[in-house]
């Protein structure tokens, strides 16, 4: 479907809007005249709030976390354990983590993962601050938190190469049945995994 | 689920982009993490643009369709029949009958439909300003072309009864079964409207 806009400053912010993930022309257009129909403040928020989002924003300078500091709350709590760094993808992944009320360490934000098909090689990502952050600090055990895809498996083992030589303990998450899910319906690559990788029964009473 | 944010200007964006129709704070902050992570010229400019369009925008003076000038490129137009006026509820419905490639008059946006239960009286649309511009130029008919709703059609016998003493002819959109509609899958108010308004056979050859 062809849309013919009558005005060229609709059609730039149909434009703008439709290069949203997951977001096709018809519902860039839906989504301007919301923003022209709505009361005016609240459309020039929207705008103003992207461009500060995107100029104003820091990056911690230890995990590369968002920041509104030099150095994130996460890594200048005293609270937190600096011994233990988990490796996670992306910002969004520390979102996760914090909420699942787990985890006392540290982060830190590789900002993708290596994939050689999307022309993304080691060097685009945080992994020689991470060598660097590791072999000048002491840190006791890094925890490779990434996806359990392709992608996360090539990076996960492309670090632990890296970081064998260092002595840090190296750990990755638990791969297994999830939570909830059926037997029945788990792939048996996992269910495999999880009959290797079995814990003693008494273990799960303990936490 | 409760998103914590770690920055101020992250939440800020994700709360605006929240406001969108259609998204809730989960894909909010996937909009706005992928803001960060795109280029930043492109994220700029999707903020730009959303300002300029509401504050930069024109309404045509005689038909409220969006426009670069004053009266908009329709109404200026005189390849145009400017003795026919279509009402339509938005400016989107008039890009949707300029796609029919049907209509060759000239339009009149309402920006709204009449609706007690959202609390829009006749006063908050472009009621007024139809009955003056009737009044005012040279029109024929009036074609009443909003949603076949309870609001479509009250806000139809509310501009009927406003017009019928102009003298102007006032048609309304044909009423039936939808093109490519199956009849068993037809409501029967449709169906019972089509039977009473049925069309001479022959006439479908004429166009």
């Amino acid at each position: 479907m062809d849309l013919q806009l009558s005005s060229s400053l609709l059609e730039n912010a149909v434009t703008e809007l439709s290069r949203l993930p997951g977001v096709g022309r018809k519902t860039a257009l839906r989504l301007a005249l919301h923003l022209l129909r709505q009361d005016e403040t609240t459309s020039l928020k929207l705008g103003e709030s992207i461009i500060r989002l995107r100029k104003e924003i820091k990056y911690c300078t230890v995990c590369h976390n968002i920041s509104e500091t030099d150095v994130c709350q996460i890594c200048a709590s005293p609270a937190r354990d600096s011994k233990v760094v988990c490796v996670v993808e992306n910002i969004n992944d520390v979102m996760i983590f914090e909420r699942t009320g787990q985890f006392r360490g540290l982060y830190h934000v590789l900002n993708g993962l290596i994939s050689p098909m999307d022309g993304i090689g080691p060097d685009q990502l945080e992994i020689a601050s991470l060598v660097a952050r590791i072999r000048e600090n002491d840190i006791e055990e890094v925890i490779l938190a990434l996806s359990a895809t392709m992608e996360g498996d090539t990076t996960n083992y492309y670090i632990y190469r890296l970081l064998s030589q260092t002595g840090v303990k190296i750990t990755q998450l638990a791969r297994g049945v999830a939570i909830g899910n059926e037997i029945e319906y788990t792939d048996e690559v996992t269910l495999g995994r999880s009959l290797v990788n079995r814990t003693l029964f008494a273990d799960s009473f303990k936490r």
